[in-house]
């Protein structure tokens, strides 16, 4: 069984926003898909452990943000590897409360689409929530983020509540040429070739170049977290 | 609510198979996504009204090929724009029998998972199936179709059954150049700047130059089926 079979589906990159009472939070998730085209219904999928689970659970709405390829690494890491009991993700986030008053992420947003939960089935460490679609939009003309684009182009990974979370001992590493480094939080690797051009650091530069004010671009980790690969 | 927003999510191109008794049949689904990691689980979601439908629910197995984009539209039509209860669709197909007795497609496959099924969700015109993957492995190298190209690039269309389908005339159309015809049975549009390159027809061929053996490289409704745009 080589479980990298997994991996060739094909998700988007998703904030799945949410409410509980007059607080408001959001998360990063990549799975989202229609159900039924009329009436238009949606399904996501959240961890059980997570803030946007429980205001789901307590509100029964939420908003799915479908973000662009151009996203950048930092909103990600907000949404997607900090959680909601410690910040406020909204604090510079541009966002609107939709009708139903839940939150809905504008930043680097090229859809978005507001729902009301219809039903939750529980799937073990997730529930797959289906919501029924009362007010959706396009943003623009961007293109929307794919997970193989996230994961290849801009060098991401999944927190440990993800679906497609794959424990790191459990891939082999393809032999990488020295040079990188790896955040002990996230498993973000820092690759001097790539350098972090979201954040005004060059190609070519090397980790130990980087400024000492420099963190995790996903994560928000002080470069103190990051050991050599 | 402008539905459009929908078609922002992100899938991929997939071929469901199943069987029952010493039946085998197969189909083409965007909606396939891993819940958990560990066991890993995977969920898919069937038109009530399809036969692998029935299969599933009768021999509690089904398989997922992840199609690579290089996928030709002939291997989508018969899988997508057919049933399996007027062909065999396995005819001339590349396959082998998975160790639940499931079929699994092969040919233009990146990857396949093999499932048994732990649950059903009745989500009104369609089910979500919830499998525990048994058996899954990549083949080769190749890059797997995403929905969007499919749209994009290939000029898919999708049948009436698929949750992702929208009435032709709720989407209007940006004014096109004339000379391109559409399929009345499937709505494929061929477009003579395009060709058909997959079945040997060179881009800048006008329709009424097809040979009378052309037929929709995606239903294979014959020319008699096309309408002028």
């Amino acid at each position: 069984m080589n479980l990298k079979a997994i991996q060739k589906i094909c998700y988007g990159v998703y904030i799945i926003s949410s409410k509980k009472d007059d607080k408001i939070n959001g998360q990063i998730a990549n799975t989202a898909f229609q159900i039924t085209s009329d009436p238009p219904t949606l399904a996501i999928s959240i961890n059980k452990q997570n803030l946007t689970h429980q205001f789901i659970e307590s509100s029964k709405v939420f908003s799915v943000s479908v973000l662009s390829k151009f996203a950048p690494m930092t909103l990600i890491g907000k949404f997607g590897f900090k959680s909601g009991r410690d910040i406020d993700k909204f604090t510079d986030t541009k966002y609107k409360m939709g009708r139903t008053g839940v939150p809905i992420v504008l930043d680097s947003t090229v859809s978005f689409l507001e729902c009301e939960v219809l039903s939750m089935t529980d799937v073990g460490t997730h529930t797959i929530m289906i919501g029924k679609v009362v007010d959706c939009d396009v943003l623009g003309e961007g293109e929307p983020m794919t997970y193989a684009y996230y994961h290849t182009v801009k060098g991401g990974k999944e927190p440990k509540t993800a679906p497609t979370y794959i424990k790191e001992e459990s891939i082999k590493p393809a032999p990488e040429e020295s040079g990188k480094y790896v955040c002990n939080v996230c498993g973000y690797i820092y690759d001097p070739a790539a350098g972090d051009p979201d954040n005004g650091v060059k190609p070519g530069t090397r980790f130990d170049d980087l400024p000492d004010t420099w963190v995790c671009p996903i994560c928000g980790a002080p470069k103190s977290e990051f050991t050599k690969e």
